[in-house]
């Protein structure tokens, strides 16, 4: 059961049809879990913006960084051309290098990309170095090519999966978590979708109910800390300037669940249009395109704020206890006993 | 009555002695409210970190953007050498050339000041076009230098004052609000001061009690936009860099009250610190500090964020209905609604 | 006379028809010079990029800057937006409020502004204080609008004029300077004009050739410090984004010209397009744009090193010697002895 | 022999005594160039920064960004936390993964790391494709490990070494160049030292001699794209703000050369302070520091321009013709040619 199913309702706005970033036409995610004996726990997860040739077929983005103690690839090349040319990978922090190297095995490869020699690959990550042991490296490549091949539409599933296996989030199980939000036809009708690997600290908070005060785990009583990868979809003619500032209000969605992004934390949002693509090569010397005016963006920042909420509390909702290195466990989200104290917040519908 | 005044407890860590951004040792706030007639509605509020020379001596400090839709000056000179030279002068946007001038007046005629012939001005503003004359610029520069002078400790007034006199904040009467955290003293026993001029827009929640959806005035709604100034001030010896990072995180306090930083948005948040000061001249060649390590910066960014938070919401409690240019009205926040909303939710203690 | 009058060809790209800022179609200078008694060298100059109302018709822009000792207005909303809604002014350091001011008024009484509550001034400086009784600030509101007013098209007057009037470089008697550069139609046509008020140190050097080194007249040999102001426009269809690296690349201009941007150097750079406008409102929701490629812009990046630097060197050939405030006196650049060294250096044709 | 032995003097400030950046105590420099058959040439260099163990023992650190079209790895947490934890690797775009990896290595086998869970690698890279089979990434985690441990101190191989064994510069043979530059003691006695990994295009000049026009050599006469990596050492005691300061002075020196940063160019410049360490752990709550004052490092500033110009210019005084990948072939600059133009224009002494 995902939040929603609780009667727990964040936000104002509607959600897409599945409540997930697959929401957003063309979207796909696929996730590779790796759990192994008793101290593996980790995995791989992708996001592919549209289902052409993405080092051909360019889709606008943009990077914001929350706090930046992470090792996201890419960063400058997307904030210099405006553009994202592979799928967005997430997975732990020291396999990120093994994730672009297999990001670029995929790209050289793909028909068309023959004669390809610069990549810039999109690998971001959380450290799950407290359940799984980080320092082996269990990541390979082959788990990340099987995460890009087995990305579908539809349904995206939650918690202990792919990049989302071994984190944790405000002292609890954290873990992969995903939302959308479809605006009305009078606000323009887009879709925004949010996918999170959620393994931070801060003083949780869902729906406006100061939970973490209440379950007694909060940070500074225990010491949380940790980052968030937060990747953003929508199919809103948007270019690379407004998308920064649509990722920049994802960072605002985390920070409606309490998250305080501590020192130690790697923030990063990656937002992407999939209303039109960049071509690698064309003879023509201009883009020409139809972007959503300044003055209407405004609904997309809303949207990507309860997005992002809504996906961070979905994780916490669908992950469970789990054991892992160095005898190492983590507890799940109290379910119950959150619905109990929502219930009493009047925030159970 | 302030908020705390009704029970309501924002945050998990303590306020400082009056919960005011006062409460940093040295720290001096001056309004001047200018209310004549039906149609001005403006002010100006000055925040001075030291009682020195400030030009002098400079205090570290930071700027962060967090939607730059706005006029404030100043930003550029801050970011690249990291010091305030003057003091922080808030008002209405057409009227911030009128403010800077005054502070130029203000600081070429200090003592000590007879040679100096470059003055960095920060003066930010949001829009009380709405209640107020703007067009008039009804603000002269000896406000602007009564406000200075004005400019003292203790407990500061909010709601309808200074530069919070004419503003609109989630639809309802805004204005200035403050507030402060001090740790303890096992996360170092610094204060974290935040005064805020409030003008803006998204789905008020308190305490995370949805309270805009309860009185059915949020954004998109109706139309609501505007901007938020915010002015951090501490006594943790940090540098530029890490006021930057603590500066990002009043924005997150935004965040946590529902703001959403529409496109319309200048919010922008100046964050000082009073632990030390840069001596504009001096025969030394060097800088001797000792800086908190990053390693300790987390609970000065959870203070930042639940002082913005608390400052923000104060503004609203503390506000009062108004009338103003053009027969425009525009009612105080129903504060006992309100309490009654959060003592159902059990957020009043 | 001007550089290229002596046979002097800088770069390697063809000038357009002035060698101009205002070879750009539609773009328009206007000086006013402030020049009473002994003590008062400083004056005004507006640039303006099109001749309809620029607050309703917003041109795409983009800042960059170099180094932040400066005071510059609007920085942060054109970094937002994208986009330029006012004249560019340039005047001296202590008179930006009031020129910012005078701004405002230009904008809020322009026919079809009469509801306009925002204005976002962007008013650049350098400081003239060594020959200009700055602190005396003489620049009125009256000076800045008649500089708006006087804006033309055709050849730009250079050297000891409008804002450049009291400024000092390498050295030697600085000034307001431009060119500007004519695509050939094979790299798409464009024109890139430059605009720059130089007030810099550094190792001056033309052509190529080290002729700070050969006056004995360089940095840290004396004293030499200070700012520049470069406004670049073109007609070439960019957006925020592509102008933000163009302009970055007038600042590779000034480093061709032996400037070093010390510490107390203000240098920024405002680049414009007249290609298009961006409507204040509209019905529609959309902006329809047909952008140049970025596999197009390096021919601009060039254009705009090659014109900044001639734009640069220009005002040197055209200052006068002129004395000032508290005696202070500054040469002329010894230009007979410059075309000496560079004849000899095989840099005169 | 280099540029300087030819009697050719870039800049007004003195060398360091090998006129490279190992003229900075303690900093070390380490190639690996791979050769192989007619296809395969490519190769890696390391810097070290100090002796110990880089992670334990950070160095103050920044990076500018000059044109982001690349993919250097470890941008934002060294922005962020304002330090380098490891050796800093040059190598080819398509390796750059590869060499994260082996950091990762390094690192996490270095005695006293043993509970390291976390790497921020600083990966920078040029395309070698045209010479280079880089589709093949014929480099493996021995060959920069085997750098990393061939670091050593004194003068620097340049040329076709290492990291730019197939690069390519203006249209000749690029390759490794390093400079340094001391301050006179009344300067401060600082030492900046330049390496660069030169790949990029323009329009070549030498002091000031456009070489490029005369050898008709020079962008969008020939396409001429690419990349320029730039590392800056110093031992002034400078921060992180101070150092990205410093590291945009290093791209002005590029700009000295004639290089224009066109759209496809990967420019990157990472500056590191040797003067001081901030340890990982510590019982110490404070970094005591003692820092250059802001009024002091603008001689360093043109100490970076100087080494960077100098150091690009001794790549390609020191590469040398080579043929590669599909029977290219690139020649090496025309020394003697270069060295007769500069006599010409009385550059040579």
């Amino acid at each position: 059961k995902r939040t929603r199913d609780y009667g727990i309702k964040l936000g104002v706005l509607p959600t897409g049809q599945n409540n997930a970033i697959t929401d957003v036409p063309g979207v796909r995610v696929g996730h590779v879990t790796i759990r192994q004996g008793t101290t593996i726990r980790t995995g791989v997860t992708a996001i592919l913006p549209h289902t052409g040739n993405l080092f051909q077929q360019k889709s606008p983005a943009a990077i914001y960084i929350g706090n930046g103690f992470g090792k996201l690839t890419g960063y400058s090349q997307i904030d210099e051309l405006g553009t994202l040319e592979t799928p967005i990978v997430l997975t732990n922090t020291l396999s990120v290098p093994t994730a672009a190297d297999a990001v670029i095995d995929y790209t050289l490869s793909q028909k068309g990309n023959e004669e390809v020699r610069s990549v810039n690959t999109v690998v971001g990550e959380t450290n799950d170095g407290f359940l799984n042991d980080i320092r082996g490296r269990h990541v390979t490549k082959q788990h990340v090519l099987e995460a890009i091949r087995a990305a579908k539409t539809g349904p995206v599933e939650e918690g202990n999966v792919g990049a989302g296996t071994g984190t944790v989030c405000f002292g609890f199980k954290g873990g992969i978590g995903t939302a959308s939000r479809k605006l009305p036809t009078s606000l323009g009708g887009y879709t925004v979708g949010a996918l999170v690997q959620t393994n931070f600290g801060g003083v949780l908070q869902i729906g406006g109910v100061p939970v973490g005060v209440a379950l007694g785990k909060y940070s500074f009583k225990e010491k949380l800390d940790g980052s968030c990868m937060m990747v953003i979809l929508t199919d809103a003619p948007l270019d690379a300037r407004n998308l920064k500032r649509l990722a920049k209000r994802a960072f605002m969605g985390l920070a409606q669940t309490g998250g305080i992004a501590s020192n130690g934390s790697g923030d990063y949002v990656i937002a992407v249009s999939t209303a039109y693509q960049i071509p690698h090569e064309t003879t023509n010397s201009f883009d020409e395109m139809k972007l959503l005016r300044n003055d209407n963006v405004s609904p997309l920042f809303m949207a990507a704020i309860e997005a992002t909420e809504e996906a961070i509390i979905n994780s916490l909702f669908a992950a469970q206890t789990m054991s892992g290195d160095q005898g190492h466990q983590i507890e799940q989200l109290p379910v119950d006993k959150v619905v109990e104290l929502l219930k009493k917040a009047g925030q159970v519908r």
